[in-house]
């Protein structure tokens, strides 16, 4: 299996609003998924956390969501296809041409909670954001869930010339069926940091996560989602980090 | 003297609510300023607007105002000068990408209402929008007031190896000193098509405009601003560009 | 049959942007349902819509919304039971606190687009919604659509101590099941005014309305929601409005 | 002279944004400035915190700021005298309705940030906001900062039968005029606990504080402005406290 990239959600401070440990967790990563203005940051945010990454040499991604920070993007949204389409292009835009300007490029996308999640369950969606990422003039690939439908997906952006990493999360629990659980339940989130470790390794190692009912589920991953949150979670990225840093040299 | 060309803010309507008539004016000027999404647009409204550009082959501008909807950008904020620079940077690049998705690109930077009278008034917002305009990496032309200190503005600009574009007004009143009567004031904007027709031949023809005062004001200008907001305004339009095509014709 | 009362969604225009034909509209009506800031409308807009109402001694009612002035408040979005209750609760306070400085109050509520259909579809929501109206403390009156539901709707709201109004729509296409036949569907609303009328006319002189399969709806209703929109919508608001002057003149 | 009361600004998170320690700082002050939804705050926010005051028995203020969320309402924006007064009655309203549904109201309104500054600063702004402040119907009063002006502003505030509480600053350098040290100076906020102490009680015994220059300033105070926004503030609240306690004591 080849080595698992750490992704992170990143710069979603807004104004005066503090989100995250961004410094801290830049270090540790390979993919800074950066957010767009949406759910999320302002141009002086934006643009200070593009600097950081290219100051860590770190690829960068496009982290679009709903346009509602009031409920940070993880609020279902009835938008139209075109509406998804032209929100997510416009996002990716705006990273770019700020990127582009220090000196890098959006080279991904990866969409931002209850869009997310929209994307992965709702075809209508899903089809919008394949459009708008691929046809964005510098084409980026777009990261979607893992899961065992990943040969499906992938024939569906076939159509648009797309190419999608699949990703894996290390602290958070699976349904019986590959989805992850609602945040809105109980146990949505592993806290302790061996069932993180644990759930890491064998996504890097084993290509599979274990569902909450106990089902081995078959995942390709090419990138595990961390978060930077606070120290506990800073903590079990080391610790991700260590893991798979001694498998490689293994 | 060379031809003035016709520019016109675009693209202001915002989700439900219209403002202006851009199919009507499109086909009628050369350069199109299209709102960013700050003072006036939303992404949907921003693509279409780009793609109309784009059907009619006129070249495109940013718009940037500040991040003030409801007040539509025309009421001054009290930005930083790095607040200034992060939000151009940011509306030059969101409108740039979606450009360039579409087969154009973001060919010069037009600031709106409160915020182009800052960069006229303000050499603190002025330099931040140098520098935002001039490190954007496709390097944009930036459109200025026409005035007697042209010469000066652009030996600021110089600094940045910034190109200006300077631009006049048929159907505003001209201060004694070159600058804009305020919104504010009574007969700031002309509304009797025979005075805007009379000064926009005046600055085409003379490189002149005269002020309320009666002073003449010498304003080198190669582009003049005009509105489509009603058919009273799309009238003018029609009649100066016929003015325009008559004395280039000659 | 109670003569029929005329309401009316007023105040939603937004800033610059120009919505509705309030001024022409007010005369028309009994009850005045006023943007409270989220969907459409800002404290100036608000402010003035009070004032106009006041004026014309008409009824005031809450229109609140979702906080969505990009989609109007016409996408559905996905707020908790507490969100809901809490984003209602602050739109009545806000316009009822306004109108009392004006000399008015708030004497009901009645939920705009999305949040009026996911009112009608979902009990959370609705349950939301009957909370927040019946706690604000002056106790205003709850307006949902008129179906044969009624009585099944009554009484969920007596649990909340609540008042409900039933009201009907002139110019919009039921379906089978008394539900509105949606804005994306072709048809969703009469264009012609003889329909417009004939369909008030069933309603407050019969108490029914036929759907578009062609069943007849028994909805007992005290009002009737016209559009204020244009001058096309205008005459027909005053053809209603001489229309059920003439009945309870007879 | 009086017992000086303490007042804090609070409610001012933003959905998933966490700002201050409300519920350590509530048990230690007499006054609570309410974010109403502008520069900070969303409905759950504002009514948890409404709740959370009724709760400890508190005195609640409208705490209303320039619609500026990107800037927590610390940037100036240029509004109208109208759009000041809209503003800011629109503001009282949403909050004082809230209060009243949870049995309680508001009793004095403090301006926010930078509309604060401009009410001191600028005669139309003021008068917008005395005006505001009055017209409301339940006739709050207005907080404003103590100075050797009192008197002046006093009369000033009697054309409007309003009344004023005038506000000292325990953590806040003073210029020479009395009007507070800018933020964007070095030094403009005391960091260390024996610096903010000594200067309450220079306030809360004396009625005087002494200018960055050295002059000693009269300013008759009924109220201390705290902060909680970490630990580090809320033990020198603590301190502030017990010192008020000891000296009503004795």
């Amino acid at each position: 299996m080849p080595q698992v990239k750490l992704n992170c959600d990143l710069g979603e401070s807004f104004g005066a609003y503090r989100m995250g440990r961004d410094k801290q967790v830049m270090p540790l990563i390979e993919m800074a998924n950066i957010a767009c203005g949406m759910h999320a940051s302002d141009p002086v945010t934006l643009r200070n956390t593009v600097q950081l990454a290219v100051a860590h040499n770190i690829e960068i991604g496009a982290h679009p969501g709903y346009p509602d920070k009031e409920g940070f993007g993880r609020r279902a949204m009835a938008l139209s296809g075109s509406e998804v389409e032209a929100l997510v292009l416009y996002q990716i835009a705006a990273l770019d041409g700020v990127c582009r300007t220090e000196g890098s490029q959006v080279s991904y996308v990866k969409p931002h909670g209850a869009l997310y999640h929209a994307m992965m369950q709702e075809p209508e969606v899903r089809q919008a954001i394949f459009k708008a990422v691929s046809d964005y003039w510098s084409k980026p690939d777009l990261v979607v869930l893992a899961s065992e439908q990943n040969q499906k997906l992938q024939e569906e952006a076939n159509n648009y010339a797309l190419t999608l990493r699949f990703e894996a999360f290390a602290d958070r629990a699976y349904n019986e069926d590959g989805s992850l659980l609602s945040r809105a339940e109980k146990d949505a989130v592993h806290h302790e940091q061996a069932k993180v470790l644990a759930q890491a390794e064998q996504i890097a190692t084993q290509g599979r996560v274990t569902s909450i009912s106990g089902r081995t589920i078959e995942l390709a991953a090419s990138t595990l989602c961390v978060h930077g949150d606070n120290e506990v979670a800073l903590e079990a990225v080391r610790a991700i980090k260590a893991m798979l840093q001694k498998r490689q040299d293994s």
